[in-house]
């Protein structure tokens, strides 16, 4: 009984290392290759412990909060990675990664696969302080790194300044001295022009170009 | 006053991002690269949510597991990976490391430093159930993968059964039923004859090779 229940769990943990293989539109700082889901991931668990202390919320469940930052991505092994300002994809994702989450969370065994597909529901929902914090995390560190890499990601899809910001904003919900910081590291890096000029709202067309067909 | 103190958290975030650049020995299940340490940490975190409910001690604080597994391998961006079966660079791993950590954490302000280091020593002394499940978690991931891509490390570096079985035996000490899997996992692979003759006991002088000169 014990037996067969760790070989599923087991066997969920060998799926999910191929988060290591979902690359995102964000660059790691030293080597500006492009960050995977696996180490965003962790690198969210580590800002959530370090930045727990800023959140609106003083009571939060830091062990949800982890959990939840944890497990966010796994859907993104079937239905990959989306970029934050390619709305056309966006539109759709929500069901793709409904139809991953069916798969993946389905491969723990009974009980533990609704626990976690539930809190996967609840990082989606953003409706508890705990989701809401998660998610500042998780908006907040992908501008650490933009605001580090001369905006690679920005630049690369032509975002601009404004559709950062308001993309971001809602880290505000989470944390409102988090948000202080990232709209003021977002402003030195687009005054810094190393960005590039077609980050600015005032030189083209507000809103960037949409990344799908 | 906060943003003095989230300035330099945020400095420390930053800093720590050099982990996704430190490679190990062990390789990614499915494209057969190098794993390296940000994206190991978020795999044994995954897996520590997993199997929690098999430790041996029932009621395990598993926050503060999750917190050591986050931060235990940060002393690797200074003191890099070594590997668990060098047994000579092995002698001066804790040393280097000590003096990793206290560059990494003294970069976070007041209180937090002392924290984030009492947590680092907390696992490095493994007197603590947290801190003794979070190390089974630390030898599982590795025997897993390794497992999943016939035996590479061990194969790479002539690492015997023997000498996997001896290092991997303390998983018990965290979790009796973890032990049993990844004994028949060892065994499994051993068997299989894939991950070279050169590994088994009975063909040469016991221990493998040391990689430091």
């Amino acid at each position: 009984m014990t037996q067969k229940r760790i070989e599923q769990q087991v066997g969920f943990i060998l799926e999910v290392d191929k988060l290591k293989e979902v690359f995102r539109q964000t660059l790691c700082a030293q080597s500006r290759r492009p960050e995977n889901d696996a180490e965003h991931s962790w690198h969210l668990c580590l800002a959530a412990i370090v930045l727990a202390e800023h959140a609106n919320e003083p009571r939060l469940d830091l062990l949800r909060v982890l959990k939840m930052l944890i497990i966010h991505d796994l859907v993104e092994i079937d239905a990959g990675d989306t970029f934050a300002y390619d709305t056309a994809r966006m539109a759709q994702q929500h069901e793709r990664e409904a139809r991953a989450a069916d798969r993946i969370f389905g491969m723990l065994p009974g009980g533990q696969s609704a626990e976690f597909r539930a809190l996967w529901d609840e990082f989606e929902d953003r409706r508890t302080p705990e989701s809401v914090f998660a998610a500042a995390i998780d908006r907040f560190q992908p501008v650490l790194l933009n605001c580090n890499t001369d905006g690679a990601a920005w630049r690369r899809h032509k975002v601009s300044e404004d559709r950062v910001v308001a993309r971001n904003a809602p880290i505000a919900a989470g944390s409102a001295a988090l948000w202080m910081e990232a709209s003021r590291m977002i402003a030195k890096a687009f005054e810094s022009g190393r960005t590039g000029p077609a980050h600015r709202a005032a030189d083209g067309p507000a809103g960037g170009v949409s990344l799908s067909p």
